[in-house]
Formats: structure tokens, sequence, C-alpha cells
């Protein structure tokens, strides 16, 4: 027996059949984002407990044994990929839900619980979970705080970062750090949960998490509006944070290139306004009382029709009408087969530096690449926007345009999808090398071998 | 010339006779928290700019030199206190308020502007800052940072770590870190400035912010209400996150033992419900329309009243009445000299382990130190509470009392405060051997030498 069936074996000795794939049951798993490419790891390791893995780390650090962690594969920066060497760590059958204080609004989960039935337990106990995006039907928790999801709430309740309270993480020693604190306060030494969210399972592996839930909303009002110039755009943004007192709960803008598109030109989608508009605005709120919800929502946007900062508005009249305009919005499919092959950008940077950076990118794609398209949209209370470019020939040189530009406004390349191994090149575009080698000393110290993700983010 | 007094020149060509203290300027600032004590350092250095700390830091760290980072000075857990062998780093000469983008509401500050000027420029603005609290005409928004301070508005703000966008820190090296983000949203690699964030200045020293501003409020309703029970304490705060929709700004709850001392007890503070109620609770709501505002409010804790969860309530029918509630709450000076000598204590705990421990501790303490009193408030919608324990003639046993008894029920020794060099002893109650293994191991990657406030947290 070579020593790789050797450890294969003692995988298995620890986490059961069960807890162990092989063969055709690994490679018929993607190795790429969007579901592509065919996992060439030795092994699936699927613990059923922190225990289980425990133990199979303090194997794996025994050995020098790299290994890859896996949420629900929904990720967009090829974070899960695998060389021939790794093993997977999957936490697909630690999916339980453990408590729930429905008093406190406090909820205690294992990492490979999927999104979507966090958020019918918070239902159910009278709460919400409020991250939230397309992918909540496989997206597992574990996964969400490795790479801090965002999403479209995080206008008003944050990325996944402000919804862990606790975590439990397996280290890549075996040690389990169990920082399960339950509390809004905790000053006691060093906030160490921060470490992990967003790290991209490069310093452990979450094992179980304390979720904190927000208070239900009752009332949901949404509309769809359109705005003459950036400067309305930013305006509205501010007008709304003061006058819907927090409860703006998406802002999601539209460049009339994607709304357009979107609408006539594809013919997918219902323009519920003209499309010669600059720019749209998806926005939504959230409160308590429908009536009075829906009379505050009414009142704003019409004093600010009636000073001229909104051109057109439609306010939905139905949870149908408002999920037609989020249909539109998420449409990512229309969006690529009309880029394809596409080149698609999660960025953010400062609200005051982003229509001259767009309107510049637009003008040298015109130039440099004609024929190619740019639709622009995304979270801009956020700061967050996304593009979409193509088609697409030369990859590296549209991501080199676009992510060059962006360093030098204080822009980041990666807004909420984080950096995997898509943009590792292009991590110095938005860190120092001062940053990048404080990242590295904390990877070395809590990691030495580097046998967690290996090769991701730097 | 000896080493030292080489030291103090070489330190001297750096920042300057402005920028460098020595004997009695040393020795008459405090060395203890509430002002106590006379610094015994060697010297007072206070740098103009980045550039000087980076100096002073490469200096030191050559020389092998330890340094205390100060603040205002209004911390509670003797986190500056020196050595006779320490050097002071003090920010108080870099007090600059850099920019403010009043369109997307953010500050940049140098770490030593003091909060009460911050407040004051974010109002001129338009927007907020929204941690708020007693000492601030003091306390330094680098301190803030680096004991990430709570206050009165966490519960629907954060607290001061929910405020900070970017972070500039002079490593212990000298090396500067600039991560100056001005976004929401920027998931490239770790988030160093985390790690900074509450380790009271023993990973580096905050040298300049990026501050998350809020939407200013105008309009702000303030009720103090009598309780019958804890679990409609504990309803209250539930009702009060969905009916408000989100603007909850405060609630603060005070055991019968605090408003009777407060009120009819010392004399100090009138009483504007009877004292006989064993829950009482000072709660505001911030939003934009004083009119639709009050409506609201009163609906609300008039369905609470008649649905029998809320035994009487006081709305404040001017800004003056909500003041002179505050000024109970916040009468820290009142509560010392009742239990002096005191014990005081900032624990947070969740919600539905409060009543236990407390009623659990009362009767302790009864049993075991007859005549001594023990108050509960505190900051209940953070699971935060403050005991004042007193007279204490054997403090450590106290202590013991407290602290023992939450680490069986997860709660935490410090909830804003900071462990400092009072709670150190302490911090196992509410971290595992591991946590403290992985914090010291951060420790000793970013700061091998322990050269950055040396002994304060382990």
């Amino acid at each position: 027996m070579s020593n790789q069936e050797a450890l294969i074996e003692q995988l298995r000795n620890i986490v059961g059949d069960k807890g162990l794939l092989t063969g055709d049951d690994v490679s018929s798993r993607p190795n790429e984002s969007w579901g592509r490419g065919s996992c060439p790891a030795r092994a699936i390791v699927r613990p059923a407990s922190t225990e289980e893995l425990s133990a199979v780390m303090k194997l794996c650090h025994a050995q020098g044994q790299t290994v890859v962690p896996w949420g629900g594969l929904t990720g967009l920066v090829d974070a899960i990929t695998c060389r021939e060497e790794d093993v997977v760590i999957s936490l697909e059958r630690m999916n339980t839900i453990e408590h729930i204080d429905a008093e406190a609004g406090v909820m205690t989960v294992q990492a490979g619980v999927v999104l979507q039935p966090v958020h019918e337990a918070a239902n159910d106990a009278g709460w919400q979970f409020a991250v939230d995006f397309g992918a909540r039907g496989s997206a597992q928790i574990g996964g969400m705080i490795g790479t801090n999801a965002g999403g479209n709430s995080v206008v008003r309740y944050g990325m996944m970062r402000e919804q862990v309270l606790g975590l439990e993480v397996v280290m890549a020693d075996g040690t389990v750090i169990s920082s399960m604190n339950e509390m809004l306060k905790n000053n006691t030494g060093y906030d160490l949960k921060q470490l992990f969210i967003g790290s991209e399972g490069t310093l452990g592996i979450v094992t179980r998490a304390v979720l904190r839930l927000r208070p239900q909303a009752r009332s949901v009002q949404t509309a769809f509006v359109a705005l003459d110039s950036f400067a309305d755009v930013a305006g509205l943004l501010r007008r709304l944070g003061v006058e819907l007192e927090g409860k703006l709960s998406a802002f999601e803008v539209m460049w009339r290139n994607f709304y357009h598109f979107m609408t006539e030109e594809s013919g997918k989608h219902q323009a519920v306004l003209p499309t010669n508009h600059p720019y749209y605005v998806l926005l939504e709120s959230e409160g308590a009382d429908p009536v009075r919800e829906e009379e505050q929502f009414m009142a704003v946007l019409g004093t600010l029709m009636e000073e001229g900062h909104v051109a057109d508005a439609v306010i939905c009249q139905s949870s149908q009408q408002a999920a037609q305009l989020w249909a539109m919005r998420d449409d990512v499919e229309t969006l690529i087969h009309a880029t394809f092959p596409p080149a698609i950008f999660d960025i953010s940077l400062p609200i005051r530096e982003m229509e001259s950076y767009v309107d510049d990118l637009a003008s040298t794609l015109a130039e440099r690449y004609p024929g190619t398209r740019m639709v622009t949209f995304g979270h801009l209370g956020d700061g967050n926007i996304h593009l979409g470019i193509g088609p697409v020939e030369d990859k590296h040189a549209i991501e080199s345009l676009v992510y060059e530009r962006l360093g030098q406004v204080g822009g980041s390349v990666s807004a909420e999808h984080g950096i995997g191994l898509e943009k590792r090149e292009f991590l110095p575009h938005s860190r120092s090398p001062e940053e990048l080698a404080v990242m590295r000393t904390l990877k070395q110290s809590l990691d030495p071998g580097n046998l967690l993700n290996p090769g991701k983010i730097f």
C-alpha cells in the first residue's frame, strides 16, 4: 500500500465510508466557478462532527497533507479549485440548525447548513436572517463566512461579518477554537472570529457559528426610479438614508446600458419606465406597518420628484411586480449571453469617483475594443458595482484595464466575491506591499505548513 | 551620557522639543484609571505625524524599547499603565480632521482627534457619528478604536468596530500599514483593520482612521417605563425591535435597586415614576419626522401598556426632561459614593441567563457579605449590564464571585471596557486555553519583541 493509499484508509477510519468519497464521486464534482471542470483531488472528506474534522486535520497536519475546504460551491473566484495532491474537506454532512434563541434572536448552526433553511428557520421563529442572494438554495453558511458574503441588503444590515456573533474553527493542526459568543458586546482580548471571516479557508475551517437574527419586516416597499444625472443618484441615496430612517434595505443602480439591454434590446424583461434615462435605481424599504410604511415611502418619493431629483418612478403595487424587477436585476444568464465570452467584475470604489471611473472606462473600451459591450449595475449603496464586459478575446488585458484605474482611485478589485485564484494577480492593485506582508505573516503564524487552501488569495 | 539618556536625545531629534515630555511633565500625568497615580515612564513622545511615529518605532524597535500607547485616558481597565522602563506614545498632537466626504458620509481623521469635535464636524456636514458616551470631551478616536468602545447606541449602530471603514497603523518595527478603505464592501484578502480594533494597542498603534458616518436623526423620542417582570423587559426589547423598525437607539435597563437608590434614597434625581416596580427601562428612538415619529412611538407604547407588558410609562415632552433621565442613568459619581469603596463591573451574558444570574449573585452577596449593596443597570439591548457592588473590603473575592458564575453561563468578563491590566487574571473565565494560545501566536507574530503595551490583556 502506498503512502497515499494509507492516508486515505486512515481518513476512512476517522470519518467512515459515508464520510469519504473517491474516484468518480470526486471527479464528477466541479473544480472551478460556475460548476465547470472536474475535481482532481485525492478524496473528498465529509466529517460528521467537529471532533471528526479535528482528527482529520491532526492526521493531515502530521503528514503534510494539503486540504481545500468546500462550502456550497457558489463562489465566483475559484477559491475551491483543487490540485491532484489536495484533499477536499466538505462540510455538507454538518448541516444541522442546532438551536434558536427566539427571545434574543440568535441562531446556532453547523457550518454546512444551507442558506435557504436558515431563512426559513429564522422566519418560523419570528425573525429574519439578513444576508440573501440568488444562490440561497446551495450556498452554505460556512462558505458564506469564509468569503464574507454580501448580497442585496448590505446597505441596511451589513455583510456576513455583521451577522456572525460567534464561531468555532478547526485550525491547520486540528486544534478546535471555540468562540461561540452570543452577545453583541464582548471585549475580551482579540476578536478572533474576525480573522477567519473572509479569509477564504486559508486560516482555519469554520465548523459552527452563532448567527445574529434581525427583527422581521412585516412590510416591504419597492420602487423603480429613473434619474437624469449621477449626482441625482448619489443625492437620492443620501436623502433616502435620512428620510427612510435607516429602513432603506436595497439600493440597486442600473446604468442605462444595463436596463435598456435587459428590456427593449433583449426582450427578456418588461420596460416599466422609458429606457432613455441615464440611470435607474431599484430601491426597497423594510418596515413594520404596511399602511404607515406606504404613506411614508410615497411621500418621500413624491417630494424628490417634485424637487426634480427623480425623473420618473414606478412604485410596486404587488410583491409580484417587485419580483419581476428583481428578476431583471438578477438575470445574470441574459447578461452573460449578451457578452459571451464575458468578463464579469465585482469592484468597489468611493461613490464620488464612480461616474468618471465608469465613463472613462467606457470610452477607453470603445476606443480600444470597438464592438465590445459594457453593462454597469450594482449595489451602489455599498460603493459596489458590477461590470459585464464582452465579448472578450483577451480577458487579461480587460482585467488590467479595469483594475489599474481602480487602484488609482482607492477602489477595491473585489467588493464581495473575494480573491481566490482568479484575482490573486490583481490583489496588489488594492493592497499595499506592507498589507500583503502582514497577511503573509498571519498566514505563516497560523498555518506554517501552508496546508489550508494553499495558493488562494496569495 | 547613559544609553537611556542617549535614547531620549534620539527621540528628541525625531519629534522635536515640543514632541517630547520628561520629568514633571510626565509624572504630573496619571498612571491608572480615573486619573489616579503618577506616570513613571521615561518620557512621553508626542509625534506630529505618522512619519515621525514610524521613525520613533524604528528606533524603539532597534533598541528594544517598550512603549505604551495613550489615547484620552478615559479607559477603565488600566490599559495605559506604565512601568519606569516604558515610553509613552501619545497621539494628542495628531488631532486633525483631515477630510469629510459629505456625499458619502465618510470622515478621515488622525487618531488623536477627540470624540466631541468628531460629533460636531459630522453634524455640521449633515451626518452623525454614532458612538457616544460621557467622556466625549477627552476620549480620542485612536483609543476608542484600540478599545472597541461601546456606549449607549450600540443596539442600533454597533460598537466602534462598526464605525471604522479604514485604518492606518504603525507596527512594532515602525512599518506603516495603510488600509484607508472608504467603502462598505472590500473583500480583498484578510480584513487587517479588525485585528487592531479592540486589541488595546498591543499589536500596532492606530494613527489615522476612516470613519463611517450615519444619517442624521431629526427627531428623538425618549420614554421611561416601569415593568413588573424580567420576562416583560426581554419581551419589550423584542417587540420594540419589530415595531420601531430598527429605529430603537437606546434600551437602558435599571433594576429597582438602581432607580430607587438614585431617586428616593439619595435624593439626587427626581422619581418620575413610582419606585416600587422591579425593572425600569430608559428607551429612545431616532427618526426623521418628529410628528410621524411621536405618533408611532406613542402608539407602540400604548399598545404595550394595554396588553399589560408595560406597567407604567413617562414619555418625555422635552429634550430637557430626556436629559434629566440620562443624567440619572449616567450618574456614576453618586453610585460610587454609595458603594465606596466600590467594585464596578462591565459584563455581558445571554439575556435568557440574566435574571437568574443577577438574582443568584444578589442572594450570595447578601448571605456572605451582609451590608454590601449591589445595584444593577446597563445596555440590556446588547446583553451588557453593569454592576456596582460595595462597600467592598476584599475586591478580589467579589471579582471571583462575579466572574466565576459568568463563565458558566457563556458570559463575558468585559462587554465594552476591555481587559487591560485590571481583568487580565479573569480573562480565562471568558476565553478558552485554545483561544488564548491563538491570541499569543498573533501577538508573537506581529510584535515578537513584546514592545507594544507589554503585559496588557495577557
